[in-house]
């Protein structure tokens, strides 16, 4: 990691560059495979299973049977994690669940607001080189709590034993997913952009995934489907003062580093001092891991700024508006009340990034390459439209009608005039 | 209007097809203009206006000056009926402010939800046919509700003025605008996005416009910027029984209808007889109405259906999602409670669209052309983001630190195993 000290501000913009990610090679690869997915369905779903991952796929659909020996392979220690974790994540999200809302704004004049869940809600989960099974709790739990009818997940076989990791069919059944279908990359979100015949045309597509499933996402997202996000690699910064603990924010750091070389951690501290001491620690705790190809690559790309500011610091965490925001530092509260930009926050010495990856209850679906100045992280409100109504009576109308019809008519638009006029 | 009988379900994803947009010419436009205003900023737009629009462009930047020229412009009439309007909207709006959620999942872990509002804003209002000024009020008072610090509005000039609409800018300066920029079109969606000399870059941008301005929103949605939703031209549906009075429903349909020539009215009634009294109740309002070449483009594309089942009805509704429904129809509530896709519901006979277009409280910005599936319309939710927080005391992290072991270890993330370990 490179350590940066007192950085001028005209510098900022550099310093909270993430890897680049938008690759034209990549684009154009994925908007051919979404245009044959269109075309050609189920087929070109199995053809590009052959080419891309050497894949020959029969039945897409998930079977019973399939379902039963995931479950028999799944250790009864990771079972009740999934158990542990899915009773948390589920109790923070009920807590989210907006009311309706009512309000007689003018005299016989009410107007409601009232949350009705999404109908067919499709989830990806990457396969890769980690099972990310945790994901599908933090997509599938809130679904359910927001009453989501129907929920479909596609995620990829594994290229050398041609099946869905165990814990990740356990898990979606565990938590009421409809329907598991093997396909990944951009075709599974072509196939639930537009829908084959084994695979179900959603209303909106939730998870993270590789280069191709983003782009994907962000192709057919506002013109053929919703997305959740914009999602990219992870990101993690730490805010260290002189009460963080050096073998703690390393450890916070790496696990960050390890989701993949384009992971990307940056340290931010008050003191040289504890910027060295961190470092110092990285380089220890990364002797002893696994993955440490992938850390290393990450930590390449990573940065460590000393601010002797306050000031500085908030305004720099703002600047970034990192995905992971944890604040080992004194005065915890007091920083994150002055936050604007970020996905979650971790505060104090005890609450590490993995706390909320698994098992506290807040999600870990987050805006990263900072989306977070305009996206929340996925939440229950990713699974709801708002749908307002309005009923006036003919007393209402009248007492309305003298703005609406000025407005209207200022406005050019007669016909929403005469709405009101024939009323009377 | 075209009448259709008892259609069959077969025949029902036609039916509820919207007038085509995808237009490969507009978009391949669009990709030149955006790229044009990310090369040049300030000068591309000024060549542009004068390419597109022939108009020489000075300062951008609307003055002090031409806000006082415009308030002077604007009847004292439309001055009170925009603030009794805004009266309206801010009330509602200030009912939908989300509270803070607190919850301790589990002993010593807290977890929080926090409401923040979204720091720079950009507002798109067209110029065009009609002068939107209530769109102004609709977007820029939620924004303010919700405690946005930034809010930046871009219109275009009339071509034949050279200067934008009054009522716009006395809206915008009425609610709060910070700075307006005399800019239309794509240009104005692609100078918010990337930011240019004059005009700041903006986190976000919301508004309705023409396929130009819709488009690069698609475009640079997802990629650059946040936008509110993927907005196309306008749509109501009025659903009506023997209750209903046909003049009303007539009205409402051409309200909509003299929006543009590509908007689209529906029309589903309980029996011929009623289809029948509302089409010749259009025909003879028609007559007396502006906009007529509007009305009759749109009326041309646009549906009657007759259905005899309540179930027919409901299920049609909620596969077309219309922006607008209107349900005039004796026990409305009761229809209204079946519905799980729509923009905004009006109920019973003294609601007409236009009371919510401009000042009975809800937001008129509302998903088109089917989007009402996955989208809300603007509300305060559109302006904040919710950060989630989590505080863990030793003990807490303890008590989670097996469940999260357990399944960072079964997803191979042996550094997020170790960031609990390490604290132990």
């Amino acid at each position: 990691m490179q350590v940066y000290i007192e950085a001028d501000r005209k510098s900022w913009s550099e310093l909270c560059l993430r890897p680049s990610s938008d690759n034209p090679v990549v684009r154009e690869r994925v908007e051919k495979i979404v245009a044959r997915v269109k075309a050609d369905g189920d087929e070109a779903i199995r053809a590009l299973s052959r080419e891309i991952d050497g894949v020959e796929m029969g039945e897409l659909l998930v079977s019973e049977a399939e379902f039963a020996e995931a479950a028999a392979k799944v250790s009864q220690e990771v079972k009740d994690a999934i158990a542990a974790a899915a009773r948390n994540i589920r109790a923070f999200h009920e807590a989210q669940m907006p009311s309706p809302v009512c309000l007689e704004t003018a005299p016989g004049v009410r107007c409601w607001q009232k949350p009705v869940a999404i109908g067919k809600v499709g989830l990806y989960i990457p396969g890769g080189t980690a099972p990310l099974f945790s994901t599908v709790l933090m997509l599938s739990i809130p679904a359910k709590v927001a009453g989501c009818p129907e929920l479909v997940l596609c995620t990829p076989v594994s290229r050398t034993s041609g099946k869905v990791a165990p814990e990740v069919l356990y898990a979606a059944s565990f938590c009421g997913v409809d329907k598991v279908f093997k396909v990944g990359g951009a075709q599974a979100v072509a196939a639930m952009a537009y829908g084959t015949v084994s695979i179900p045309k959603v209303d909106k597509i939730f998870g993270p995934g590789n280069q191709y499933v983003t782009t994907a996402k962000q192709l057919l997202g506002n013109r053929e489907v919703a997305i959740d996000m914009p999602a990219g690699p992870s990101e993690v910064m730490v805010l260290a003062d002189e009460t963080a603990v050096p073998a703690y924010v390393a450890a916070d750091l790496l696990s960050q580093a390890e989701h993949g070389a384009d992971s990307q951690v940056m340290l931010v501290c008050t003191s040289k001092d504890i910027a060295d001491a961190v470092c110092e620690e990285v380089e220890k705790q990364t002797a002893v891991l696994g993955r440490a190809d992938f850390v290393e690559r990450a930590l390449e790309k990573s940065r460590a700024l000393v601010f002797s500011s306050v000031e500085d610091i908030v305004d720099f965490a703002n600047a970034y508006g990192s995905e992971h925001l944890i604040i080992s530092m004194k005065d915890y509260w007091q920083i994150a009340d002055r936050i604007v930009s970020a996905g979650s926050i971790f505060l104090g010495n005890f609450s590490p990034e993995s706390a909320g990856d698994y098992a506290s209850g807040t999600n870990h679906t987050l805006p990263t390459c900072g989306w977070s100045r305009a996206f929340s992280g996925v939440n229950i409100d990713s699974f709801i439209r708002k749908i307002t109504y309005q009923e006036l009576t003919r007393e209402g109308l009248q007492g309305l009608s003298k703005t609406i019809v000025e407005m209207a008519e200022a406005e050019g638009l007669q016909a929403h005039a005469n709405a009101v006029k024939v009323r009377k």
